[in-house]
């Protein structure tokens, strides 16, 4: 049967809102690509922004995975367990060049923006994008590989003083990932939260937690907002103390309203900060330096997936994943 | 006559609006300040944005000047010229020991919070603030050193490297001099205004200028907000390149919307900048590396000083400075 004929399920963002498909056709893998089965993928914050008409995306959504390489112009791949960045670059614009696809002005990006996601059976990516799973590292970990990069990011970003007074918040399911990441080199992080409900994940993962209302403000050296909310973003700036540093780390569609006297007389510096290095993830992940199992709230059949996403966007629920069905024969 | 019944003149603004008065009372200077004629001051936009609610200040108005130390307790002042850096902290929490007074939780602020300022026949300050104005400087010179430090102050928050894309967005009093700082070490920043008039004194100092609307979108590796207002911090977001910086450099009231997805997405930096450093201020000025004569709009008597706010709030205007009546005998 040629590869052109073959259908697929999943799940896809149309004008009428999403929806599981089960004769979607395969992507065709570029010259320079792979095809890969999807193993497991993972549902993201942006994902519900997406749905809710941020960046006007339609496709297949999705761009947390794990795969395996079903086909490549380089044999080498096939057959190899996978997780892949998810920017794709021009590769020849002065950006692609000096930094990277991260911000090519004509980048796609895998399940946002103009190239189909990993909420199906199968996705393609160029190889230039893959990175081999260590053997041993289940496909339940090796799904986090894409938001621990991300929350990496910010120690490319910014140095992480081990002594820095510093606080997570927002206690979903990337802020613990990104608590724990601040955690690895001695820094001790404070997750906060709306309430002390929220806080309990954190705590078992043995972060030190505390109240969003009973925090100090200008105090924080540190303060990642990773809410994803206008009031996480208000209370961000309020916490950090003068000459502090505020990373915003959600994405969320549209204008906030920004406090400019704090930021300004307060000489805040404020850093967005956005995909990260997936090679330090992996690694991290291979040696359980990060705790990854306890985030995870479910695992729906892809045909279940918009039950799936119905569960993610309730609020306090921690990461759920996707496995379609496994491959036939 | 004993110091406490001497009165002067002063630029009041209290709970009716600004006015000018005849028979305030002269500041007292603390054990550790000086009493200081002040010989010229400056209008800055901050001024005028006290006069419109920010803040809440009530006293008397203003933080730039130049002036001559008529007493202080230690004697060796008495006489000189100074400039005074205008934050005044505890000088015992940790910030103040750490920082300096500029972020101190209890600071004052000459002319700006709780600490009357310069536009007046006299202020006071510490002696800690002072700094001697060099020989053959002129007061009209002088004058500029606080805005030419805040100017400066960018250089002590980020490098700026020779070779990096800067524009200069507002080519107002504070923005020319952020542009020739700019240029002091190679870089060869663009002052960027609304129409080509505005841009006239800009390339009268050999600048280069060219239209906000016309300026490429996602391009400038620095971008520094000079306008004060909501609309030209939107259209530097827009033209901060995707991991370039976006300086803040103007105070005012309240809150802006941002675009947080250009923000994040873009991985921006945005660094809110205040105060800088009197000594290299001085220093420049004193070898005529920065040129400010150029700026000046207008000098007015400190008893015309409401028709001095006036001028200085119209659009375009340059610095206008405050002279009080020389010192009888």
């Amino acid at each position: 049967m040629p590869q052109a004929a073959r259908k697929m399920m999943a799940l896809v963002l149309g004008e009428g809102g999403v929806r599981v498909e089960v004769d979607r056709d395969l992507p065709r893998a570029p010259p320079d690509g792979a095809l890969i089965r999807v193993l497991k993928a993972g549902i993201c914050a942006t994902d519900l922004e997406l749905v809710k008409g941020y960046a006007g995306f339609r496709g297949v959504l999705g761009h947390e995975f794990v795969g395996r390489v079903e086909s490549c112009a380089d044999g080498a791949w096939v057959g190899r367990r996978v997780v892949g960045s998810i920017n794709l670059g021009c590769r020849r614009c002065p950006v692609c060049l000096a930094d990277g696809p991260e911000h090519c002005p004509a980048r796609t990006v895998l399940g946002i923006l103009g190239h189909d996601g990993a909420f199906a059976e199968y996705l393609t990516l160029p190889v230039a994008n893959l990175l081999e799973v260590p053997e041993g590292l289940a496909e339940e970990e090796a799904v986090f590989a894409e938001p621990l990069a991300a929350a990496l990011r910010i120690r490319d970003q910014i140095a992480v003083p081990p002594s820095a007074r510093a606080a997570v918040v927002g206690p979903g399911r990337l802020g613990l990932l990104i608590a724990q990441v601040l955690a690895l080199a001695g820094t001790e992080p404070v997750v906060l939260g709306r309430s002390r409900r929220s806080l309990e994940l954190a705590q078992e993962l043995g972060l030190a937690v505390g109240l969003v209302e009973e925090a100090d403000r200008d105090a924080w050296d540190l303060v990642v907002e990773a809410t994803g909310n206008d009031a996480g973003l208000a209370s961000s700036l309020e916490l950090v103390r003068p000459r502090g540093t505020l990373v915003l780390k959600s994405t969320f569609e549209g204008a906030a309203r920004v406090d400019l006297t704090k930021l300004v007389v307060g000489e805040v510096n404020v850093v967005g900060s956005r995909c990260g290095p997936f090679r330090p993830a992996l690694a991290l992940l291979s040696r359980g330096a990060v705790r990854v199992r306890p985030l995870i709230a479910a695992d729906y059949p892809l045909a279940d997936g918009l039950a799936a996403l119905e569960q993610a966007a309730r609020p306090g629920v921690r990461k759920v994943l996707l496995s379609p069905p496994p491959a036939a024969g």
